[in-house]
């Protein structure tokens, strides 16, 4: 964790995998005075992809943000790079979408407040009422939009407008129970993170917890992804699993679930905002 | 663990959840002045079964083994129990079948000889000649049965005919890459134990483990349980699961498979040695 | 999990191990109607102790919970038995105190709201004031008692009459960092919970977290356990760690360990609340 | 994991943090042509040190190894670095000592010969004659050298000579019951790797595991760390921990420690192996 007084700059980078990509990159952000703080790279054999994340110290910047964003981007052409840089002083904008349960919520509400997420959060939005109190305690702004299959496409435009006026960067789906459409999904590719539960083997359909003790697995886990077009099929972020024996129901699995569940989702959220994840060919990098 | 030189008995049941099961059953046993050791319970209130696996010493047994099992015999007709009763002084026959690869093999002979699995090992049975110098280090005796689509019917009965010949109690399917008949499971229920990996989400098919880096998993798991027709279909014994990250290659994966299996394969066996195993419903009561 | 409408009571039995324990108990409730639902016992070989807890369904008893309990006296005296009973009906009251970190109220407050801990919260404890607002939000009351060298004792004094007053059944220190006096901790014998961090090696005396930054830990740990006399020292409960790298600074390790903490503390609350837990030789028979 | 016939190089880096190292180091890999393959790096804000790795391919280097090392030296004094370089076509030698146990040999054997760890095990050394047979079995040499407390610094200087006659690079110890003497420990440093038990609390002194039994843990554990003149106290590499409760008796905690052994042992190894571990004060940067 960095004090928050220091600006830093956070460049993620993928391209071809090309000699001389890393020394290139060095010698730019060295030639306008910036100090490299932590620097992370991997390189895919198989695919033929580079990444890197690079976090550096704005301080002592000898030209200016602009100056600096045209000479990377003049690497990034020769190089044929896919680039994006964000500053610490330039906080990220996150809402947090929720149906009833509330753990997810909680969790990152209290998180936040504990100064473990850097973002500010900007609303709770609903397809029900249940939540409000909890936005309330945390002096949020809640947005209740009921979705039925046939007010669906307009209340969904209703908070793509909202998520625009507020600049939202980041959606998270804190067990948000109502499937987004392709058109929004789209809207927000790589931005929006869900977490869903997981089991060896894997359930689909309804009320998976209940099959899931039929079956008597032994582990409960959760899943955190980007949201995709495909339900539940997007790059994967972050897993985990909990035992689980005989002697849980399935209110016990449920319970098991929730802890992972919000571990995980907190898990992969912190991921994003500190810049550490990088999307190719459905799956992600996540530096550390 | 006890000392090898007490003769003590364990009993499980299954039966309907009934008031006085647990008393009767007791009173039995103190009746011919067995000393109980360990007894664990288990009711499912949905299936309204109840299980009870009893340890006990025969050290003081007032009566024989012969006049006991008839006492328990009269009570489980009572409770329309089912039931079976293993002897520490009679080790269970284990026999182990291979293919090619030899990290669940060795585990399981390693752990053999550290005193960890209370079985007499009395073969190694394998489609191909490579492990066989691993059986002989190890002074155990090794069987060859290549199996080919036309002869698979004929070689698995020469398999029946050699496991009954042993006696065996129970099969270690040690990554024996081939799928048994159902005919051959059959004859052998809940007495075959399997492992194979799990994937989040699963993966079905060939090559799971270039799939499972395809999808950029974050989890590699193995799943240990009981043989039954429908292939990696059956009651689980135990679960377990290692981190992976965009940093593992296929190899790395594997490599990670592979601890898993052998631990999960190795904790499976020895519960199914110790009696603590219970099946129901295509699921397992484990108890610890 | 139980529906809440159901009566059950549960057993708690410590005695010196002997033939005829288990029969006896199962008969005398047998003899009274009682259905068990759930039974787990443990012998200790090496103290000679047996243990057991019987939860049982009360909808049929025949007599009452006075004669019941006469009968278990019975038996309990030619045993030699140490016993407890408790009834469903007769929810435990839970007193927490808590200093200015909020991650282990907060949890708790959370769990309890979700269904997850069986109890009447009753009152939230400080030595400041910074929490008031989270009993509020959940509908608690809140006490202060501020604690110096000079007016411990007195404060002490003042918080054991209103513990008593509530007749409250078990205290769980949330992170209360003040250090309980000798005599306080002595009339609540095993009924109160603590929470510390641990680590491997072991680290005593101020800022636990910066010396195992400095020594380069790779694991960060927390113990629940029974408060006593003696320091930290009293009988575990739970234990859980999380992994740490050189990437972690002190403030990492300090979010890591306020994760583990939290879930390890309520997981202690939880096996206490469900009278799971027996104490003897200053450790803990903890049944799942 | 690489495939064999392609020679890298890995070049690990100490320094200073300072502005400009990383542009220096990958520019003059880039002028000698060679193709980076990894690179990670890690700054330490605390004690202000920057550390590196960096694995590149050598197939197309445009000079010879002897050049780019002195190039490399000429960075490194501008910068005031310690670095060293390993190349994979010539492969670390690695010697084991053991005394009776046998798992972490074996563990490390079958790693081996799996293809996990990539080095030339030259020798398995013993102050007791029981594991010869492994190493036979393995095609291993093996040297027998009992200790006494009147012969152990001429047996440990005969150990001495007989690593320094096969240029040995690292000394396993894989449960060697000897404490080694600070002379010569002194002559292989951060290149010995031992492996402990390891408790929350820790227990100092003989018998570990009846202790740890007797404190009623609910965790065992090993740390894998570099052996300094200070037992059990030098760098630590890798931890973990496996689940206990009051079930298991003191050989249950030993098996149960003994996989945590052989797998954080393992673990260790391999990393020193792939060049991954940097060591600065009494702590560990450990590399992924």
């Amino acid at each position: 964790m960095t004090a928050p007084q220091i600006s830093t700059a956070t460049l993620l980078v993928t391209c071809p995998d090309r000699r001389g990509l890393v020394a290139s990159l060095a010698q730019v952000l060295y030639g306008h005075g910036v100090n490299i703080l932590d620097s992370d790279q991997h390189s895919d054999p198989v695919a033929g992809q580079f990444f890197q994340r690079i976090r550096f110290d704005l301080a002592e910047l000898r030209t200016d943000r602009t100056t600096l964003e045209r000479s990377i981007d003049e690497v990034a052409q020769r190089f044929d790079m896919t680039w994006r840089m964000s500053y610490s002083d330039r906080r990220k904008r996150m809402a947090i979408f929720v149906s009833r349960l509330d753990h997810c919520l909680y969790d990152l509400l209290l998180r936040h407040r504990a100064g473990e997420l850097d973002c500010d959060i900007r609303m709770v939005i609903s397809n029900h009422e249940d939540l409000r109190p909890v936005a309330d305690q945390f002096g949020l702004d809640f947005h209740h939009f009921p979705i039925s299959p046939e007010s669906k496409r307009e209340q969904e435009g209703s908070e793509l407008e909202l998520l625009a006026a507020l600049d939202i960067d980041l959606i998270a789906l804190a067990r948000y129970m109502q499937v987004l459409s392709e058109s929004f999904v789209e809207q927000y590719p790589n931005r929006i993170i869900n977490i869903h539960h997981s089991f060896l083997p894997a359930f689909s359909g309804a009320r998976p917890y209940r099959r899931a003790y039929r079956r008597g697995v032994k582990l409960v886990g959760a899943t955190a992804h980007y949201a995709t077009g495909e339900l539940d099929d997007g790059p994967i972020i972050e897993q985990s699993v909990a035992r689980a024996s005989h002697r849980d129901s399935v209110d016990d699995l449920v319970r098991k679930g929730r802890d992972i569940e919000r571990t995980v989702l907190a898990t992969a959220i912190r991921a994003h905002l500190e810049d550490r994840i990088l999307v190719y060919e459905n799956k992600t990098v996540v530096f550390e």
